[in-house]
């Protein structure tokens, strides 16, 4: 996998740079949207480019159970099936050993759920998740990992984070003995574990920077552990993990966590935070977020963030989007949606500027500031 | 209102012309998508224009509860309210006296409604309604009516037709006392009645020409008596309205229906078939309809109408789309309502151009047979 650092912060970590794959440039840092079952909840794959989304993400456990294997692989892959042709990346279920843990036991070999949908009983192993994505036909695959809950006992960490060690082996092994589908690269990521525990995540990095994978994801963090604790395991890890590969803190989070991570040396992200948030009708803004159905915004006829140039400030007022919001039409959820992501990629690549300028911190400080203060939640 | 037939079919009472407004030109005959409560459900007013719609309805009654004409007036009325910047017409509110008759009591000064939002009553008369319309600012709107149900006894029909005729009336005086609120011309149409009686209709039909209206709807149909009923009482219509203003036939329909009404001298239809059915999964193609929730569909990679070019065609399979309706994705309901705007769309202005060509009543026919021989359902 080919990924240039371009700039480098002098003041922190932050840097930026360029990840190349079959399906086009990412520019980092980067936010990735959620499209869990390939669609990014209410928008079209022709919108999202639109909006300048480089990159999406999908979830293979979802995937595998609708629309399955056999219609992905007959569909060319994900991309020809939903018309996305720009990079792609698929989570392994990993996230589901942890979110549908009633659901699921692990073995040595494996996970097997229930099926969140109709009880039936799904094995997913190491290589079974690489074969799947394979189908999938994501640019970037994750390996199976277990992620375990915050706060967990130090024992169980360990055992666990071994676990994710001996998966990751078996998936790198099974990803070199296998060939993409669809005639273009795959890449596959690893993931780190280890919870909070310094020594643990440490073991656990150096571990899977042993097997050589084309980028690192830090995971097990951002469920439930103060923040604090995330930015000092993500301060570990930038002393443990390749400067020259990519570096994805999964599922995270707030502008705040986003820029925190950024300054720590994370490249990619991806969060439900704003698509979720936005069917709810919470928008972000430069200055703090707001709920649109709230009553004082039913004569309010000013764009979502005034002088914020995307195409729904620029087109719809606080107060069609608020009436839209409380009677129930779907359009309403929709522009929140499309808001929030442009807001969410705006930060990202405003980061990115302001790493190539030198004054990313200035920055940075200047507008979790302003975004605080004047929060309108 | 300047209205000026340009063709006219020579086997059949079938017409094109262009209705002129101060939001642009109609083409006719035409399709009107609905947007009930300031939004075709789903569908950004962008992307209404993307699909070359030419102009939508909105209903007074909806409108009135909410948002209300406090804010439809602060906003400088429902153009600038949702960004439609082409001709939007409304419906009087006359629709929900036939529909929510459990809610309504008539009277002959107006209709007194319980909400059906929260139960508090609402008493619209012919002339608030005008003004309600004027605050609304659509291009086009309707007088308040009763559309008795059928079957209806005739004694019933006689009466409810007079009210409505003496209610146009006193729409009419006050849409001339009255004038527009945000510097563009509004026009006000007749609505006639008379069930299916002839010789109510022709009554109905010409006392409400004697008002000389900028244009005629044909009313009290569609509303559960036999086709071949609504199709003589459109022949009638037909030799009793001016030829020089245009024909709308509300709430209609199937698109055998429209082309037989555009036969019988029909220039404008809105329905809420092409949206409500896409919801729903039901697509339109030249071969009949589909649901493509269908199970057969999983692994159809086709386009919804082969060699159909619209946006959806051109993008999406029919699996994808099956796909995203199977696992509740909002954004198949919005593809299938996409779709079926489109194809509703193609089907008048295909109308237009075959009686331009001189070779409307062969095309329906043709059309027809295909369209309903091959019928997915």
């Amino acid at each position: 996998m080919k990924f240039s650092v371009s700039s480098k912060d002098t003041r922190s970590a932050a840097r930026c740079g360029v990840l190349s794959t079959s399906h086009g440039d990412i520019p980092t840092p980067i936010f990735m949207p959620v499209g869990t079952r390939a669609s990014v909840k209410s928008v079209e794959p022709a919108e999202l480019k639109e909006l300048d989304v480089r990159i999406i993400l999908a979830n293979t456990y979802h995937l595998y159970l609708k629309p399955g294997n056999d219609i992905l692989f007959r569909a060319g892959g994900i991309h020809r099936f939903m018309n996305w042709d720009r990079p792609l990346l698929t989570d392994s279920g990993g996230y589901q050993v942890y979110s549908l843990s009633e659901l699921r036991k692990i073995s040595e070999d494996g996970v097997t759920f229930k099926s969140h949908l109709d009880g039936s009983r799904l094995h997913f192993t190491p290589e079974n998740v690489v074969d799947t994505q394979r189908i999938i036909g994501s640019d970037i695959m994750m390996p199976l990992d277990e992620c375990p809950p915050w706060p967990a006992e130090k024992g169980y960490v360990r055992k666990s984070g071994e676990l994710t060690i001996r998966w990751a082996e078996r998936a790198r092994n099974h990803f070199a003995a296998t060939t993409p589908h669809y005639g273009y690269e795959q890449f596959q990521f690893g993931i780190t574990q280890g919870g909070t525990y310094d020594d643990l995540r440490a073991h656990s990095s150096r571990a899977l920077v042993d097997l050589d994978f084309d980028g690192y994801a830090v995971g097990g963090l951002a469920v439930g552990e103060p923040a604090e604790e995330m930015y000092r395991m993500l301060e570990l890890s930038n002393t443990l993990l390749p400067e020259s590969k990519p570096r994805y803190l999964m599922g995270v989070g707030t502008p705040a966590n986003i820029l925190n991570a950024i300054e720590r040396g994370i490249d990619m992200f991806d969060c439900v935070i704003p698509t979720r948030e936005g069917r709810n009708g919470r928008v972000y803004t430069r200055s703090g977020t707001m709920n649109l159905r709230a009553a004082r915004f039913a004569d309010d006829f000013s764009p979502i963030d005034e002088g914020f140039d995307n195409h729904v400030c620029r087109n719809y007022s606080r107060a069609y989007i608020r009436h839209l919001l409380n009677v129930g039409e779907i359009l309403g959820m929709k522009l929140c949606t499309l808001h929030n992501i442009s807001f969410y990629l705006w930060l990202t690549s405003t980061a990115r500027q302001h790493i190539q300028a030198g004054t990313f911190t200035d920055w940075k400080e200047a507008f979790l500031t302003e975004f605080t203060r004047n929060d309108k939640a």
